[in-house]
């Protein structure tokens, strides 16, 4: 039964939060990953709570950065896992990718259940799980450098969604292009990553299908030209002043 | 033992989570309370993480309420049981308010333990028990009405810190006088409130304590006057731009 009384007027919000609340009761979300999911709930309230023209451009340049990758992996979590299980399957087919799970906080329990619901959504083969192989990323620290030797530590392309700063920089380190969801465009992950997608992931997943979808029918050179067009921190100060603006709206300060 | 690496370079903000995860093991805080912590971390990165001077100025005005006060109350939510236990109590004694265990989201396991831990830290009477008598109040949903007869229901002036926007209105709407912490300026809370303190509540209270304990020396007049000069809406605009300040200077934007 939902505790959230339909009154209030952050209730859209509340619902989402409470995606995340069951994914913990059902063990796929760390305590951990609550707090995160709060810090994203603040920079998506800034952010107004829609896809703003700076994340739809980063979500094409990163379609089509999925589209040329030769050996492209998608990270899963737990947050990602209970908040868009399907839509992170559909993604892995359209472009695809393969399917990693890799956490920060590091529990195989919490693994074996996210790995349940993903094959529950349709999702075939999954990296990371205790059956595969593990590498070690170098410049991390032991508990979370482990990737799976088939899935991110060969990978070109890496989509990190919800990723913590470290082991962004670790993957750059490593010479992958990394790809993120982060909504807090002033983070080291959103600076860090080649492309960041400053947007809410249960909104920003359905666009990236579409798009990559949509731009799956033209030509490399095409994709290229979006690539490069694309500048991160150009798009990052976008939605920093979007932010700025946000609050000038809001406070009505003059 | 701390799962959080040394290196982190928000160790610190790792440090005030890991107490509220804490919390959250021992049955004081909801899991909504670390979503709800989460959030103010975010708020907290926005304002730089220290005391503003406008959260001064915030806090001068709290202390001059609560020493003018007749029968203030403080209420107190599991997330204040979990980071500030100590200081809470001490708050209560320094202005002869009575303390009265009050949740957004009802649950006697988790009351009894919140006034195990206010009792452990030198609390003698606690309101909002089930021992004690319940009244409610008007104008808001059933499960969040129940406030004490001989607490909050009879104050003039209630400390209410991280508290819900729905709540905030029902207690102005009973004619109480609100002094609330909240790390986002925005929010109907702060809107609400009579006092709004823009600021961490662990670095805020400890100020609290140390500037009511100051006036305490002083006559009636002077804290009238302190509580008249103080400006709820120009104080959160000045929090407002206090962030649009710091994100210009940490986006780097022109």
């Amino acid at each position: 039964m939902s505790l959230i009384p339909k009154s209030h007027p952050r209730a859209k919000s509340l619902l989402i939060r409470e995606k995340l609340v069951d994914g913990f009761d059902n063990g796929l979300v760390a305590k951990e990953g609550l707090l995160a999911q709060g810090r994203g709930e603040a920079f998506d309230y800034l952010l107004g709570e829609k896809t703003s023209k700076a994340a739809m451009q980063a979500i094409r340049a990163a379609a089509s950065q999925l589209l040329l990758a030769e050996m492209p992996v998608i990270s899963v979590n737990g947050n990602i896992a209970a908040l868009c299980p399907k839509q992170i399957v559909r993604l892995s087919k359209q472009v695809k990718a393969k399917l990693e799970v890799n956490l920060f906080y590091s529990n195989e329990k919490r693994k074996q259940a996210i790995i349940k619901t993903l094959k529950k959504n349709g999702a075939k083969e999954i990296l990371g799980s205790k059956n595969t192989s593990s590498k070690k990323l170098p410049g991390i620290d032991s508990a979370r450098r482990i990737v799976d030797k088939d899935g991110i530590f060969v990978a070109d392309v890496v989509v990190v969604p919800l990723e913590d700063g470290d082991r962004t920089m670790a993957l750059r380190r490593a010479g992958k292009t990394v790809i993120t969801f982060d909504l807090n465009p002033l983070s080291r992950t959103s600076e860090t990553a080649n492309i960041t997608i400053v947007d809410n992931v249960t909104r920003a997943i359905d666009l990236l299908i579409i798009e990559s979808k949509k731009l799956s029918k033209k030509n490399q050179k095409t994709l290229q030209k979006i690539i490069s067009d694309f500048d991160n921190k150009k798009n990052l100060r976008d939605n920093v002043i979007q932010i700025k603006n946000n609050l000038t709206r809001r406070a009505k300060i003059a």
